[in-house]
């Protein structure tokens, strides 16, 4: 059928997204026509119009006397069908994808973890003996539903440790951090509701959460945490259910929080009903302190969350909550329900890699290489007009600017093509204003053909 | 408030679970009052009251001129108050954590899974020695998008076996059969939809189900498979978006589908937009091959999933999707949001277990095992007047018939409390008509202890 009329298409595209992204579910009451006329602020007619013409091609139905109605049945859920449509190479998934997919020979700057020789594989590799060695239940059991008691009793005293105190009944391991994240997004979140993020942020954060069908709003990142007064106004204007965010070594930025902004964002979540995720991912990589949000809290609005895909290894799952007792459990009862048990293998081999004794040996080595890597990236970055936004203390990222005028997701099209994978700052960016940053792995930046491709590309640009 | 008048406090218990169970989201509109009166056969006055009486408790929200609305903050996701309340000795969620958290003396005869010593470990133990002698990237790095080529190829031949045609781009690892169950499920389902079960079935679906808040319909299995005519009658009666069934062994009858049942099922699908979603965990056990739906379908309609967490190990977490090839990209995509990457050193110790030279010798044994403890336990069974209801021809499972009196749950409860653990039918049942079933796993039956305590207590129930 053809579409005229301007006002009445804008409508139906909007209420057609709606349907496909699941704003408005399937068999569910559509908002009156003067309601809808409200909200969109079009006349009533317009809607009519709009509403009989979807349901002459069959988006919606009426039901005479009731209203009008989504149709039974969806398409499946497609997560790329939700948001609008951007660039691929910024573009969460697809950048996802191309990281995990990339040949063996790919030069991955712009790829957020460590080379495979900077893990402490020795570890993983004694660990692997010995439980090959045992008669373990380890080796063929089922996990317990929080999972291994020795090795929450370990979380207890390495929480402790970041002035974090939680019992090992508040403690429930999961298959990854990401898998925690999406656990507790569906124990707290419902389709509609607002989350907030930093701006910039992981980027998988975003795929995450379109996943949960929420809105997700972006905090403009500082040196020293979210942007306090950005932070009070979008919970005054939105009032939002979560606040996702790194602790320690924040993701892209490598910046830390402060103390008084810790203190400020928690004094106004506390007025709030404001639960705050912070996701620790990077806490063995830190090599000074930072706050822990959950330290000040107490585990009452803040959970903490984090894995050792970045400091053990990613091919071993295994990730954890920490939170408060009858959240906990029913965490666990989500957790039997939609995976049944947990990898009960991956957390002994995590486990016992953890408290091998040349674990920490391996962590001092690992951040003096990270330190030396820092500051000759940087330096050569600089030689080509790419200036770090901050000199992180720690950890694998500088989040870098482009001098003016340079696009970054151009630079990461040029640089794809020549096998240098690059992260453009807008895939990190939910208000997309990073257009001219890039995210660099200083670990994954030790060939010099990565700053030769640069250099060409960057010259390609201009 | 006190609350008077039944009708009028019907309406508003029935509106407040389903805000309690997420039926009704956070800020969304009510029905209007007639349509609800309508709906729920009352009067628009009692509807009346009853959204007063919820607004001044604060439940709902009116918005004057747009109707009424739920109002902006819930509780978190409860999985415990969804559906009616049973009794604990057969909620699945209780049933799960009690058999998980067993001690490790506790005798089994309910629990769904073998023990340690009948799976093949040799096999286990040596892909650990051989993967910790390796420098591979399985031992540290992200998995790829779908898992691992090597494992998908030879699942491709696997199926291929079971007359199933599906390329290896056709299938996706994930890390256990019941997060394959989920993941299709975020894919496929809405809350509010219906989705068709066996009655009985495994009792995890309901827990699952449950957590996607659909409306679980059982259809009665009868030895060849589900009741033929109650599944048309469902498909005419909820139009149902999925049928999540076991292909193979079922769980917990031990019954096969026959292939005439499965032409009529499939024939009555191909006809409604219905999806089945086939479980073929118990592959492995299988002494005479039943037919796949997903071998007469060619993965159109239907989704083939499996695990490995009953033959090679359930501490070891590896699972598998195959399904028509646009649904494994979409979700693919919805993997990499909810859980980012894949347990890869997991799917190579099984996928080396599988293909070790000793795993067929080892599961001829375990064939052997089982049949002799089926005949040996269901005779013991007899003899206490406990009846199988078939004599299946492979797997585990004994569902067994109580003599005319006896009350599944209660024995349950007095045989749990002398430290066995029993599987009483109405776990698995949705529409809760097993009150005198058991499921007995016979390879867990080797303590004549078990026998002795079940003598006991069904003396003391008559």
């Amino acid at each position: 059928m053809a579409r005229t009329g301007t006002l009445i298409e804008a409508v139906m595209t909007d209420i057609e997204s709606k349907i496909a992204s699941r704003a408005y579910l399937p068999n569910t009451r559509l908002p009156s026509v003067r309601a809808q006329a409200k909200a969109m602020q079009v006349s009533v007619s317009t809607v009519v119009e709009a509403y009989d013409r979807l349901v002459a091609e069959g988006s919606i139905v009426s039901r005479p006397g009731a209203g009008f109605y989504t149709s039974g049945h969806i398409a499946p859920l497609d997560l790329n069908q939700i948001g609008p449509k951007v660039a691929r190479e910024i573009d969460p998934l697809w950048v996802s994808k191309e990281s995990l997919e990339a040949a063996p020979d790919s030069l991955m700057p712009g790829c957020g973890w460590l080379p495979s020789e900077w893990l402490y594989q020795t570890g993983i590799k004694r660990a692997l003996r010995h439980l090959a060695r045992s008669n373990s239940p380890n080796l063929t059991e089922y996990a317990s539903p929080k999972g291994s008691l020795a090795f929450r009793q370990f979380l207890q005293r390495r929480l402790l440790g970041l002035n974090i105190e939680a019992s090992s009944e508040q403690i429930m391991l999961t298959e990854s951090g990401t898998h925690a994240i999406d656990l507790i997004g569906r124990f707290l979140l419902s389709p509609g509701d607002t989350v907030l993020v930093d701006d910039p942020c992981y980027f998988n954060f975003h795929a995450l959460l379109k996943a949960h069908r929420v809105n997700i709003v972006g905090i403009p990142y500082t040196p020293n945490g979210p942007d306090i007064e950005c932070f009070e106004r979008a919970l005054a204007e939105y009032q939002p259910r979560l606040y996702l965010t790194n602790s320690g070594v924040h993701n892209p930025t490598g910046a830390h929080l402060s103390h008084s902004v810790a203190h400020r964002l928690l004094t106004l979540a506390k007025a709030s009903e404001l639960v705050i995720v912070e996701d620790d991912i990077f806490a063995d990589l830190e090599t000074t302190r930072a706050p822990r949000l959950a330290a000040l809290d107490g585990l009452d609005q803040v959970i903490e969350i984090g894995s050792f895909s970045k400091t053990v290894s990613a091919s071993v799952r295994c990730g954890y909550i920490a939170a408060k007792r009858d959240w906990i459990e029913q965490l666990v009862d989500l957790k039997i329900a939609t995976t049944f048990s947990g990898n009960r293998l991956d957390s002994e081999i995590v486990l016992q890699t953890l408290t091998d004794s040349g674990y920490r040996k391996h962590m001092e080595k690992l951040h003096g290489w990270l330190a030396k890597q820092r500051i000759s990236v940087s330096k050569q970055l600089i030689s080509l007009g790419i200036e770090p936004w901050i000199q992180p203390k720690d950890g694998m990222f500088l989040w870098c600017r482009l001098s003016t005028g340079t696009n970054a997701t151009q630079l990461a099209q040029d640089c794809l093509s020549k096998g240098v994978v690059l992260a453009p700052g807008n895939v990190f960016s939910q208000s997309q204003s990073a257009h001219d940053y890039l995210r660099f792995n200083v670990a994954q930046c030790t060939d010099p053909k990565i700053f030769d491709v640069l250099k060409i590309a960057l010259r390609q640009q201009i």
